[in-house]
C-alpha cells in the first residue's frame, strides 16, 4: 500500500508560512503522507479561478488523492466546510463554489465538517485552512472515513455556468480561464472545431478572426489561433506570445466558432 | 520510525537552480529525507522578514523537523554558521538574525558549524546554503548529534525588537510584517483587543481608524478594519482588498489599540 | 534501496494545473517516485534559459535523478522527444537544446520516445509533458531501460555556443545568465581571475568596470563587483543590489577580464 497523497490549492502565495502551516499540520498530524502543490497562485479570493483550475488538475491526480482546496473568503463566517467523495478521489473546502466544478458527476458523496467530531479545540476565526482543513484531511489520510467528519449535506454552493449558445451558424460561450501563458480557455468543447462539409471553422474573439490549427507551433509568428487544447476545450493561443494581450481579452468574454454560412 | 522532514526557507527565488541544488545536496547525503518549501520569496537579502516568517511557520511544523534558514548577505564574511536546537526542532542558518525569533524560548542549544568536523572539503566563498548548510542539515537528518557539527556558542545575534509603549488610553507597537494579501500583522498581542467595561476599542494605523471585527468577512466591501490574526497578532485588513495599498502602510509604521477615555 | 528521484523543469509557471497533471500523472503510474521542483518559471518558451539553469542544478542532484525539462515551444510538431543517461543520471525532454548543456560530456545514450512503445494511444498536441515525457519518466522510475523507450538517436540539437576570445590583456566572454538577483553569470571560467605576476585582473561589463573579490559582501554599498560564483563561473554582482539594473544588461551582452598591460 503507498502512502496517501495530498494535493493542496489555496490563494495564499508563496510569499508567507501560511502554506508551511497547513504543511506541518499535515505532516504532524499524519506523517506518512506525501504532499503535492497544485498552486497557491489562485488570485485572492477568486473563487471561480480556483474552482476551474481545481477541476483541471483533479482528473489527472491518482485515485483517493485528497485535495485541500482553500479559497476561502468567507473564513469566519457560517459557511460550512465541505469533505467530499467522488469518483474516488476526496475534496475538502468551503462551501463557496471551489468545489463545485469537481462535484458535478459521479454522484459525490459531501459531509459539513464538524470541528468537534475532529477533536478540534482552538479553532481562528482566519485561518481554518490550517485549523479545521488541514486536520480533517490528515484523519482521511490516516484511514478515517468521510462519514465520521460531519453530517451529511445534500445541496452544495455552484458557481454560475454561462451558457453555451448556438444558431445555425454559430456556437457561442465564454473564456473559462486565462492561463500563465496568456493562452484564452474557453468553455467550449473542441469538438466543435472538427470539419463540416469537409471544411474547418473558424473563432471569432475580441473582434478578431481566429484560423483553427492543431498545435500552437502551427500559428505564424504573432498570429491568433485555436485549437484543441489539453483539457479538451477550445484554446485561443498566440504563436510566442499572449493572446490575452493581444486581444485585451478578460475572462468571461464570448468566443464564436462560426462556419460558413455557404 | 517516520524520515526525517526537512524544511526550507531562502531568499533564492524560485526562478534559478538555487533550490534545486540545495535539495539535491540534501537527498544525496540523506536519501531518506523528506523536504517541503516553507518560502524562498523571503525579499533579497532582508533578514527581518525572513526571521519572521520563519518564525510564524516554525510553531505548525512537526517535531524534529530540521529548518534551513538561507538569508545570508554575510556570505563568504566570518560570520558563524548556526545549527541550534529547540523546543524539539532544528534550524540552521547564519548567525546574523534570521534564526533570533525562534531561539527568544526554550533554551536553545547552539553550535557554531565547523565545516572541517563535517568533512567539507571545498566550500565556495559565494553559497554556503548548498556548501555548509545543506551538508550540516543532512547530518543531523541521518542522526547525527548536534553537538558534533561544531563549537558550542553562547550569544548569536539578535534582531532589535520595536518596544511596545503603553499610556492610559492607548498601546502602541509597529506592523511587522505585511503578507502577500496586503494584510498588516503588528508587533501588538490579540489580547489588546479585548472588551474594557463591555466596549471594544478602535485601532488607528497611518492616520485612519479600524473597526475591530472578529473575521475578514466582518468588514464592508473596502473597509479597513483589525483582528485577531491566525498568529495570535493583531491584524489590519481590507475587506476584499489590500490593507498596506490602502493605508499606504510599510513596514515598521506604528499601530496604536485606543480604547474611549469616557 | 531508496525510491527513485524525479526532478522537474519547465515554463508552466506555477499559477495554473499543468505542474499538477504532469505530477499526477508521475504518482499515478510510479507511485513510489519522490518529486522535486528546479524551477517552472523558466521564460515561456526560453530554451536557452532552460538549458542553463537545468544544467546548473543537475550536477548537484542524486546518481540516478530522472529529470523532466518541459520547455517545448515546438509541442505537436515533429520534434523528437529526447529520453537520455549520462553520467548515472536520466534527462527527458524535446530536442531543441534544452537538454543540450547536460549531453555535452560523458558519451550520453539517447533514444527518440515512440509514444507506441510506451502504450500510450491518446496524446494531445499541446501538452506532452504530460502525454509523453511524464508517462516516460514515470516507465524509468519503475525501473524500465532507457534503450526499450524508443530509437538510438545519434545526433541531437544543440544550442549555439558562443565564443570565448582571447587577447594577450584580455578575455572576452558573455553574460550567460542573469538570475533572480539580478547577478549576471557569465560564460567565462573563475580561473580567469587568478592573478597574474601578483596582481588582480579587473573586470568591464557594459563599459564599467568591476572590482575582483572574493564574495558578494566584499562589496561596498552598490558597488559592481567580480567574483567566481557557485558554478565555478566569473560572476558580476551589486553589492546589496541588482547587477542587472545597474548596468542595465542582458543575456549575449560581452563580458572581459582585463589585466593590467604593465
Amino acid at each position: 500500500m503507498t502512502a496517501p497523497l495530498i494535493a493542496l490549492l489555496s490563494d495564499f502565495g508563496t510569499r508567507d508560512w501560511y502554506v508551511a502551516a497547513v504543511k506541518g499540520v499535515l505532516l504532524t498530524r499524519c506523517p506518512a503522507a506525501r504532499l503535492i502543490d497544485i498552486t497557491h497562485e489562485v488570485p485572492p479570493q477568486d473563487i471561480v479561478a480556483g474552482a476551474f483550475i481545481l477541476a483541471a488538475a483533479a482528473p489527472w491526480l491518482p485515485p483517493r488523492t485528497i485535495t485541500v482546496a482553500v479559497v476561502d473568503p468567507g473564513v469566519g463566517t457560517s459557511r460550512a466546510i465541505l469533505a467530499c467523495r467522488v469518483g474516488g478521489r476526496y475534496f475538502i473546502g468551503p462551501d463557496n463554489g471551489v468545489l463545485s466544478l469537481c462535484l458535478r458527476e459521479g454522484s459525490p458523496a459531501c459531509v459539513a465538517i464538524s470541528p468537534r467530531r475532529l477533536g478540534l479545540r482552538t479553532v481562528s476565526r482566519t485561518f481554518h485552512g490550517r485549523d479545521i482543513m488541514a486536520p480533517a484531511a490528515a484523519l482521511l489520510a490516516a484511514g478515517r472515513r468521510l462519514e465520521s467528519l460531519g453530517t451529511p449535506v445534500a445541496r452544495t454552493a455552484r458557481l454560475p455556468v454561462p451558457p453555451v449558445t448556438r444558431s445555425a451558424h454559430a456556437v457561442t460561450g465564454r473564456i473559462a480561464h486565462i492561463d500563465a501563458y496568456g493562452n484564452l480557455i474557453t468553455t467550449l468543447s473542441g469538438v466543435w472545431l472538427a470539419r463540416r462539409s469537409g471544411r474547418l471553422p473558424r473563432l471569432r474573439c475580441r473582434g478578431r478572426i481566429a484560423r483553427v490549427v492543431s498545435s500552437y507551433a502551427e500559428g505564424r509568428a504573432r498570429e491568433v489561433v485555436a485549437m484543441i487544447g489539453s483539457l479538451g476545450l477550445i484554446e485561443v493561443a498566440v504563436r510566442d506570445g499572449s493572446a490575452a494581450r493581444a486581444l485585451r481579452a478578460t475572462r468571461h468574454d464570448p468566443v464564436s466558432v462560426l462556419w460558413p454560412s455557404r
